[in-house]
C-alpha cells in the first residue's frame, strides 16, 4: 500500500548490486526521511556519470576523458602493461602502490561459451599497442579462474609473437592467512612455486 | 587514481544507509559496466520521489497525494488509529494484513535529550484528529525501546483524556522463536503477560 512514486524508488534501488527487497525499501524511506539533498546529489551524479564516463582510448577503463589519468600521466612507465580483467582490479592494485606502469583492462575474459572471443575482450587494440610500442614487460594480473588461465594462456601467446616478457602475478599463501584454513588448490600452487631461500 | 566523475559517484552512493566505500565502488563499477539503463531510470526515480513525495495529510506518512492511499480508502475503518514511529513500520504491518483501520506516523518518537518533544511527532494533528474523529480505539505501536515506552507512555494519558480505548501490541516470545536464545527482558514480558488457557 506504498504510492507509486515509493514503489518506482523502492524497484529502481534494486538494480544495485547487492540490494534486495527489503534493503530498497530501507534505503527508499531513510532517503525520504533523513538525506534528500544527499538523494538528489545521488541522482545528479547517477546521470551525469551514465552520461559522460566513456572509456580511455588506450586502455579500455572507464574515464570521461579521452585517455584516463594513468595513461596520461607523464609518471607512469608507458612501457610496462598490466592486464586486468575489470576497473575495480586497477582500483586495488593502485592502492597497493607496487605498481608505476599502465594499464589495459579487457572488462571481461575470454569465455567462448557466452560468445566472448578476443575481440569483445578488446584484444585487437592491445595488440596494436604491443606492435607499436617499445613494451618492455606485460605483467597477466587476471583472475585465477577457469576463463582467467585461459585468458592468461592466450595473452601469453600473443605477447611471444612480439617477443615481449610476460610475467604472472604469483599464486601461492596469502599474507596473514592460516595454512590450516587453506583450499588445496592453493596449497597446490604454493608447492609448485616455492622458492629456494 | 579514479576520474572526479566516478570518485562524486562512488562519494555520492555512500549517502545510503548501509554503504561503506568498498560497497559503493563496487556499485558503481557495476552500474557503469552492465546497467547504465537501470543508472539513470535510478537516477530519475530519486528526482521523482525527493521532488514530490511529502506527507499524508491525515496520518504523516510519504504520500505524493495530499491523502496516502490508506486514510483516502473506504474500506478502511477510519476509526481504528495505529499509532507507528516511521512509515516502513506500516509497510510490515500491512504485510501481515491483521489491521483494517488507519495510521498515524510519529516520523520518530519522543526524546527530550535531542530536542524531540510533542510537537516534532506531530502530536497536535493526533489530538485534533481525536478530538474530531468519532475514534474507537488507538492502537500503539512504537518500538519497545526506551523512547518508545515514553512515546506510548504519553500517547496512553493523551487518549484517556478522551476516553478512548488504548491498547498496546503485545511482548512476548515471536513465532518460532526458541526460549534458549531469548533475552531475559523478553523473557521476564511473557511470564508477566501469560495468559491462562
Amino acid at each position: 500500500m506504498q504510492t507509486p512514486l515509493i514503489d518506482d524508488l523502492i524497484s529502481a534501488l534494486r538494480v544495485l548490486p547487492g540490494v534486495g527487497a527489503k534493503s530498497a525499501q530501507r534505503m527508499a524511506y531513510y532517503l525520504l526521511e533523513r538525506d534528500r539533498k544527499g538523494a538528489l546529489r545521488l541522482s545528479g551524479a547517477l546521470q551525469e556519470a551514465m552520461d559522460k564516463v566513456g572509456h580511455c582510448e588506450q586502455c579500455r577503463t572507464f574515464s570521461e576523458t579521452d585517455f584516463c589519468p594513468i595513461c596520461a600521466s607523464s609518471k607512469r612507465n608507458q612501457n610496462e602493461i598490466c592486464v586486468v580483467e575489470s576497473p575495480s582490479d586497477i582500483a586495488v592494485i593502485e592502492q597497493s602502490g607496487i605498481f608505476r606502469g599502465t594499464y589495459f583492462v579487457l572488462m571481461g575474459k575470454l569465455s567462448p561459451i557466452d560468445g566472448i572471443g578476443p575481440d569483445e575482450i578488446g584484444l585487437p587494440l592491445l595488440e596494436l599497442r604491443l606492435q607499436q610500442q617499445d613494451c618492455s614487460e606485460l605483467i597477466i594480473a587476471t583472475n585465477p579462474s577457469v576463463e582467467g588461465e585461459a585468458t592468461a594462456h592466450y595473452l601469453q601467446q600473443m605477447a611471444k609473437n612480439y617477443q615481449i616478457k610476460v610475467s604472472r602475478l604469483a599464486q601461492g599463501i596469502p599474507l596473514g592467512g592460516e595454512l590450516e584454513y587453506l583450499d588445496s588448490g592453493t596449497l597446490t600452487q604454493a608447492f609448485i612455486s616455492r622458492r629456494e631461500v
